[in-house]
C-alpha cells in the first residue's frame, strides 16, 4: 500500500556492461520500478521472422536481480521499415489526405488489419516468454495513443471499416433519417456511399462526423484489446496503458474497460506551453511550476480510468524538448509534482528518464543522468521524495464530490463549437479549478459506469448527451446536482433534444434561445458576475435564483438541482460553487492565491504552486 | 407596389401533415412569399431517372392555397451522391489541388459539362411542369453562387475549358505578348500549353491570374444561362438567384443581365464576424447590431444587379451557426434590418427559415420557430413589421450619387495588392460609409453599363482599368467626379496604364512613385489629415488642391474633377467628399454616431445601429 | 581600384531601337557595368535546338560599344516551357509533396540530371560564343539559388540522389549508429530504406534532418559546379552568383570556393518587411530606411564569400513589389545604402533595375526609369553617387574583429531551435549589431577556411558543431575569444558533444542543465542584465566572471577566452563585446543612435540610418 517511485529506461540504447551499475544506482536513489522496452521492435524482430530476445533477458534480468520490478511495453508504436515496406497501406493519412511516413514514430493506422495482427503476435510472444518471470510486475501495451494527432486517420482503410462500421451499428435502421441526410440532398443508397468526413466543400453533417470520432475511438479500444487479449492468453499480470494527458479523440474511460491499471505522462511544463486554452500571462506566470490544476485534474481522472488503480508512467524530471519552449521547473517543483501525485492516491511515480541520450528525436529531453552519466540535480529532490514517501499510503478514498468528464462530449463540441471559445475540456477544467480553490477532494466521474451513491454533490458541465445509463444513474441520485450549459442539449444522434435538462430540473424548462459571444462580450447578471462565451435565454416553470441583465434566468432551481445558463466568469462560479457545496454538507477550505490541498487518508497536502516558497502553518 | 414580407421552408424536413398549419401561420403573421425547393434535389430525383415531383406538387399546392406566392428554387447547388458517382471528375478541385468530397453541398465544378447539363434538365423538368402554376412567382437558380469559396476550381475540366476560352479570346492575337511572357521565359507555344495559375514557385503573370478570374466568371455565367435558357422554353415567369454578401469572385452584374430580379442573402452578424476588414473593437462594438452600412451597400449593389428589381431572400432572424461567433441580435435589430432593405427600395423580405431543424449542419441556425415548433420572439418583431411596411412603396427613384463598384477591380487588387492593407472592396466600402455619414441617397453602379446622366457626383475609387464603354460613359458625364486612387492605372491586359487618369482630369498627370505603407505609417496632409495603406506621387499640371507633407499632391482638381491621390483617414475623406458634394449642389445630413438616414418617395426612415436606443425628435 | 556603378538590363524586353539611347543614358549617369540574360532561355533557344543568339550579340555589341561593361548570366532559373514537357520529373517538389508548376521560376529541382546537362549545355554555347567578347567582363550562374525557398526538394529525383550520397558518405560506416536509428526502431536494412525527411508523424531524427540539408546543400554547390566547369572550358573570364540575403539553405562559402566573385542582392526595405526576427516597432522606425546594420552584414560576408573581390549585383532604388509593404526609400537613402556597400570594400554597385516593364509580375518593381521611360528621381542620388565615389577605393584591408557565421549551425538550429526563439542568424545578427554600435571593422569568418592569424578578437556565438579544420584554427589562434551559447555542443552527426567547449576554454566545463525561455522569461544576471531566450547552467573549473541570480555563471573566462552561458540582453551583450575588445586592443567607437562608421583605406564613413539627417561634425 506504500506508493513508489520508478524511472523509464532503455536498455538497447547503452552498452550492457552500464546495465548493472544503472540498476544499482536506481535503487540506491530509491526507485524501485523500471519500465523497459516500449520502443525496441527493431532489436527484438530485426527482420521478419528474426527474433532477439536474449538481450531483453538479460536485461530484465539485470535490473530484476538488482531489486527493480519491471514494466514490460509492447513495441507497436514503433513498427520497424520491414513492417511498412511490408504492409505499405498500414501508414495512417492525415485529414489532408496525406499519408504519414516512416522516420518516428505512431505511422500506423489503427483501422490495418495486418498490422493490428502482427502487434498482437508481438505482444503474445513477449507475454510467453515472460508470463512467469518474477521480475516482471505488470504490462504496458503500445506507448501513448493519440500523441502526435494519431487518433484519426482518413486512409482507405480508415474508410473500408467506417463502411463496416455503420452496416453493424446501423443495420436495419435507416441511416439516412438517423443522420438527417434530407437536409442539402446528402442521401445515401448504401452503405458504402460513406466517405470519411474530410475534405468537404463546408462542413459535413455533424451526425456523420460524430459517428466517425466513435468509430475512431473504437478502433483504438480495439486495436489495444487484441494485444491485451493476446498477453493474458499467456500470463495473468496486470495490464497497463500510458495514456497523454489532453489527449481526447478516444474515450479513455472504454478503454481502461479492459486494463487493469491506467498509467499517465505528466509533462507540467511541457503542457502547459502546448495548451490553446491558457494566455500568456498565465503561462509566464506558470513556466516554471507547471498549471497547479492540471496534474491533479489528470491524477483524478485516471484513478477513475484505472478504476482505482493508477500511476504516473512517464514524470517530467528538467526541461523537455518538445513543447514551443522549454524551461527548468523550479528548484522543488519535481517534489511538488511527485506528492501531487501520491496526494492523489498513485501507486507510484516513474520519471523520464533514467539518463539522456547523445542521439535522435529527444537528446535535448532532460532525464536523471547527463549524457555523460552525471547526475542532473533532480535526482536529490528525488531522494528525498523517496524518504518522505514511506509512510503513505495510497488508498484514496472516494470523494464527496464528482465532475462528470465525458469525452463524447469533447467530440462533439469540437464538431460543434457554435462559438470559437467553446471548448468542453476549458469548460469542465474551470469547474475543476474552482473546486481546487475550495481545497476539495474530487472524483472525475465516468458517468457511464462510476457509481454516484456516495457524492454529496455531482457537477456536470457541458455534457452533449445522456445516455440511457447516465438517465438512469441520475434519476436514482439523490446528492445535489449542478448542471452547466449545454447539458443533454443533444440526443446520441446529435440531433437537438427538445426536451433537454428538464427531467433532471424535475420542471419544465425551454429555450428561447443560445447565443455564443465573442471575446469581451459579456451578458451582465443582475446580482454581479457574468456570462462569457456562452449564453442561454430560458423559460422555465422552476426557480429562478438569479436573473441576468437580459431579463432571463442566470439560476435555475428545483430543490437540490441547479442550472446555470451560460459559462460563468471565474469568482461567479467559486461562488455559485461553495454555496451549493456548503448546502450539501461538503467542508470546503479555500485556498489563498495557488496554494493546493489535498488529502488522502491521516494525511493532508498542502502544495504550493506560488513562484515563491511558502511556510505552512500547521 | 407595396412590398411583402416572406419565410424560407423546406417542406421535405417535415412530415406532411405539418405543412397546412405552417401555412396558415406564414400567413397569419403577415408573410406573403414562400421559398421553397432548393436543397431537394435527392427528394425529386433519388436515382437517375426516377422523379418524384408529387410531394412538390403538394407543398406547392398546400402553400399556394393558404394564400402565398412560392419562389421555386432549381436544386443544383446539392447534386445528389449518385451524380457524383456517374461525373466522379465533378468535383471542384480547391487551389492546393485536392478535390473536395461529397457530404456538405456546392461540391461541383462549374467547367464540368455533363452536370451542367443535367442542371439545366433539371431546371427545364421543374419549368415545364409548374410553367403555368399560379401559386409560382418566380425562379431561383441554384444557391448562392460562390459562397464556401467555391467558384475557383483547379479541375481537369476548368484547365480544359479555360485553354479553350484562351483560344476564344485571343484567337490570333499574341497571347506572349499580350501577357508580356518574354518577361521571365514564361512563353508558351500554344493554348494547350497554358496551365492554371496555381501552385507555381512564386506568384504567376498577374496577366494569367486576371484571365482566370475572367474566365472563371464568365463560367459562373453560362452555368447559369443554361438554366435560365432552360426555364425561358417553358415558362416566361421571372428569373431570380440569391447572391451571397461580400462574394466577389464573378462579376454580379453579367449573371444579372441574363436574370430578371436580384435577391440576396442578408446575414449582418454573421458577416460582420467573418470579415477581415474590420478590427475587433468594430466587432465588439456592433456584435448584435451588425456593420451599419454593410447591409445598405448590399442593398444599393443589388438594386443595380437587378436592373430595379431586387430583394431580401434570405434574412438573418437570430444567431446563425455559421460565424466565428454567433451572438443574438439585439432585440429589435430585425425590425431595423427589415426596414433598412425596404428603405433601400427592396420588393420584399423573406426570413431564414421558418423552422429551425433539429438535425444536419444547420441544427443550430435559428429560424423563425423552433425545432420543437414554439415561435422564437422574433416572430412578434416581424408580425410589427408587417403592419409598419403597408403604406410604404418599393419603388426607389435613382439617387444624385452614384459609387462604381467594379468586380474586375476586386480581383486585379487581389492578384496585386502591392500592399497587404490594399484591399479594393474596402477602400470603396469607406468611401460608402463616408457618404452614409452624410444621410444621403446612393447608387451603386456599374460602369460598364448603368446610365451616368442623372448624377450630381460620381465616385470612382481604385478602378483597375476603364474600359471603352466606361470612357465613352465618362467622356460624357456632366457632373461632379471624384476619383480614387490607383484609378485606370492599368490597362484591361493587366499592363501598367501609362497615361493612367489623365484624359478624365482634362490636364496632363504623371506618377513619380506609388508606395504601399504598414499599419501605423502615414503620409501627412499639410492642412491635416493623412494618407494610409497607399501613397502616390504625382506631377501634375492640373490645380493642385491640397498638398501632402511628401511636396507631392494630396488632392488634385482640374474644374468639376477631383483625384486624391491616396488612401486618406476617414476624416479627411468625409471632409473631402462633403466638400464636393456641396459644391455638386447635392443636399447632406450629416449623422451623429451610428445612426443613418435613408429615404424613399415621401417616406424618410432613420435607423439606429447604436447600442442605445434613441428617440426621433420630429 | 576605383569602384563602379551599374544596372541590369533586359534588351529582350523592349524594342531594339531603344537599346542605343539606353546604353548612350546609363554612360551619361555614371554607370559603367550592366548585367543582362539571365531569364533569356525562352527567346535564346524558343524551341529545343533552336538557338536565337544573334539579338543578344547585338544587345552586348551596342551595350559594349557606348563604353558599357557586360555581365552576362545563364538563363537557368527559368526553364523555359518545351524543356519542362521534356523533362515533366525535373519540377522540384515542396514539404507537401506537391510539385512546382511552371508560370513563374526557379521550378526546377536541383537533383534533376537532365535538366542540369541541358543548363550546362547553355551556359557551354553561351560561353564558347562569347568567350573572346571584349565586352564581356564576367559571367553569372543562374539566379539567386534559394530564392522563393526553391533549394529543398522533396522530389522522386532527390530520393534517389539523397540515398547515394549517404552511401558515398557512409559506405562501411554505420549508418544505424551515426543517426542513433536504435530510437524509436528506426534502424534501415540498407540505404534505399531512406526516405527523404518529410511528412513523418512527428519530428525525424535531427542526424537524418542534417544530412538532408548538408545533401542538398551540396547539390546546389554541384549543380552551380556543372555549369562552371562549361563555362571554363571555353572562357578563363571571372564568373560569379548573384546571392540572396537572408537565405542559407545552402552553403554560400563552399558554393563560392568553385567561383571568382561573389555578388548579392540587397534590398533593404523589401528584407526589412520580410524577416520575423524583427518586431514591428522596429520595422515601423525603420520603414523607409532598411536595417542599419542587414546590408553592412551581407556586405561583409559575401567579401569573405567571394575571397575579397565581391559586388553588389542588385541595389533597391525603389519600392518594390514583393514585400508585405513595399514604402519608397526615405530621399538620400539609395546613397547611402551604395556607400555603405562601397564603404565595405565592393567592386561595384548596380541598380535593380534600368527600366520598370510595364507587364508581368515585377511591373510594380520600381527602376531608375519608369515604364513610359522618364526617370524616376533616384536618378539625381545616383549621378551624385557617381561623382563621389571617383576617389575611392575598394581595396579593403583584413579587419581586426572576426565574427563566425556558418550555414550548417543556421541548419542544425532550424531542426532543432529547442525554443520557438533560438534564431541563428538572430543570434549572430545581435553580435554584428552590438559590433556595428561600437563603429569597428569586422570580418564574417569561415571557420572552416577562413585564416584567423590577423584577429585580434574573434567571436563565434552559437556554433553547431566545431569540425577538425576549425578545431585546428582555433588551437592555432592566440587573440580574445568571445564564444556564445550551444558553441560546440554537438558533434557533426548531431550527437551531444559531451565534452563540450572545454578545449578551447582550456578548463573543464560541465552542463548542468540548458533551457529555452518564453518571451518575457528571462534569467537575471546579478550585475545587472539578463539572459532571455536560450540559459545554460554550467559548472566548470575556469574563473566565473560574472554570476547569474539562479548561482550558475553567466560569464566564464580562462585567459583571453570567454564563454557566455546564454543569450544576453543587448546591453549587456555590448557591454561584454565593448570590454572585451579593449582587452584586445582594439579601438573602439560607440556610435549615437543609429548612426553607423565604418572605415576603408583613407576614408572614415559615417552613415545615418535615423528618421532625421545628421550633420557630421569634422
Amino acid at each position: 500500500m506504500t506508493p513508489r517511485l520508478g524511472v523509464c529506461y532503455y536498455p538497447e540504447h547503452w552498452p550492457e556492461d552500464m546495465w548493472a551499475e544503472d540498476a544499482r544506482e536506481m535503487v540506491e536513489m530509491g526507485l524501485s520500478l523500471v519500465r523497459i522496452g516500449e520502443f525496441a521492435w527493431s532489436r527484438l524482430e530485426p527482420r521478419e521472422g528474426e527474433f532477439h530476445f536474449e538481450w531483453l533477458d538479460r536485461a530484465i534480468n539485470t535490473l530484476g536481480s538488482a531489486g527493480l520490478k519491471v514494466v514490460l511495453g509492447t513495441p507497436s508504436a514503433t513498427p520497424p521499415k520491414w513492417i511498412v515496406d511490408k504492409f505499405p497501406d498500414m501508414l495512417a493519412v492525415d485529414k489532408e489526405g496525406r499519408p504519414r511516413k516512416f522516420g518516428s514514430r505512431r505511422h500506423y493506422c489503427f483501422s490495418h488489419q495486418g498490422y493490428r495482427e502482427f502487434a498482437a503476435q508481438m505482444a503474445s510472444r513477449l507475454a510467453e516468454r515472460y508470463a512467469d518471470n518474477d521480475h516482471i510486475e505488470f504490462w504496458q501495451t503500445d506507448n501513448e495513443y493519440g500523441c502526435h494527432d494519431t487518433t484519426l486517420s482518413y486512409s482507405d482503410n480508415a474508410r473500408k471499416a467506417f463502411r463496416h462500421w455503420l452496416k453493424e451499428r446501423y443495420g436495419n435502421k435507416p441511416l439516412n433519417e438517423t443522420w438527417g441526410n434530407v437536409f442539402w440532398s446528402m442521401d445515401y443508397e448504401t452503405f458504402d456511399d460513406v466517405d470519411l468526413p474530410n475534405l468537404t466543400v463546408t462542413e459535413p453533417n455533424p451526425a456523420h462526423s460524430m459517428d466517425f470520432r466513435r468509430f475512431t475511438s473504437e478502433q483504438v479500444r480495439n486495436w489495444d484489446l487484441a494485444q491485451v487479449e493476446a498477453i493474458r492468453k499467456h500470463c495473468s499480470k496486470p495490464i497497463s496503458h500510458n495514456y497523454m494527458g489532453r489527449i481526447t479523440e478516444f474515450d479513455h474511460f472504454r478503454l481502461g474497460d479492459h486494463l487493469d491499471i491506467a498509467t499517465w505522462d505528466s509533462y507540467p511544463l511541457g503542457f502547459l506551453e502546448d495548451r490553446s486554452d491558457r494566455d500568456e500571462e498565465f503561462k509566464h506566470t506558470f513556466s516554471r511550476m507547471g498549471d497547479p490544476d492540471f496534474q491533479a485534474f489528470h491524477h483524478d481522472l485516471y484513478r477513475t480510468v484505472g478504476k482505482g488503480r493508477w500511476g504516473v508512467m512517464e514524470q517530467q524530471p528538467g526541461p523537455v524538448n518538445w513543447a514551443p519552449y522549454n524551461p527548468a521547473p523550479k528548484p522543488g517543483m519535481v517534489r511538488v509534482w511527485s506528492h501531487e501525485a501520491f496526494a492523489h492516491g498513485a501507486e507510484f511515480v516513474c520519471y523520464f528518464r533514467w539518463r539522456q541520450p547523445s542521439f535522435a528525436q529527444e537528446q535535448m529531453h532532460t532525464a536523471l543522468k547527463r549524457p555523460d552519466n552525471t547526475p542532473y540535480p533532480v535526482c536529490d529532490e528525488i531522494r528525498h521524495v523517496a524518504t518522505e514517501i514511506r509512510n503513505l499510503t495510497h488508498a484514496r478514498p472516494k470523494a464527496e464530490i464528482g465532475l462528470v468528464f465525458d469525452y463524447r462530449s469533447q467530440w462533439a463540441w469540437e464538431i460543434q463549437p457554435q462559438g470559437q471559445g467553446f471548448d468542453y475540456f476549458k469548460l469542465v477544467f474551470e469547474y475543476y479549478g474552482a473546486l481546487r480553490q475550495l481545497g476539495v477532494n474530487i472524483d472525475i466521474v465516468d458517468l457511464e459506469k462510476s457509481g454516484l451513491s456516495d457524492y454529496k454533490a455531482l457537477i456536470i458541465p457541458g455534457l452533449f448527451a445522456f445516455s440511457d445509463a447516465m438517465k438512469e444513474q441520475l434519476d436514482n441520485f439523490k446528492g445535489h446536482l449542478i448542471l452547466g450549459p449545454r447539458t443533454n442539449s443533444k440526443d446520441e444522434n446529435f440531433k437537438t433534444n427538445l426536451t433537454s435538462v428538464s427531467a433532471q430540473l424535475g420542471k419544465p424548462i425551454s429555450l428561447d434561445m443560445v447565443e455564443s459571444l465573442r471575446p469581451g462580450t459579456v451578458v451582465e447578471l443582475v446580482n454581479g458576475g457574468h456570462f462569457k462565451i456562452w449564453n442561454e435565454c430560458h423559460k422555465t416553470e422552476a426557480q429562478t435564483e438569479e436573473l441576468k441583465a437580459d431579463g432571463y434566468p442566470a439560476v435555475i432551481r428545483n430543490g437540490k438541482c441547479v442550472y446555470m445558463a451560460g459559462w460563468p466568469n471565474s469568482e461567479k462560479l467559486l461562488e455559485v460553487i461553495e454555496t451549493e457545496l456548503t448546502k450539501a454538507g461538503c467542508k470546503t477550505y479555500k485556498q489563498p492565491g495557488y496554494n493546493r490541498r489535498q488529502s488522502i487518508g491521516m494525511h493532508e497536502f498542502q502544495l504550493n504552486y506560488e513562484a515563491q516558497s511558502a511556510v505552512i502553518k500547521g
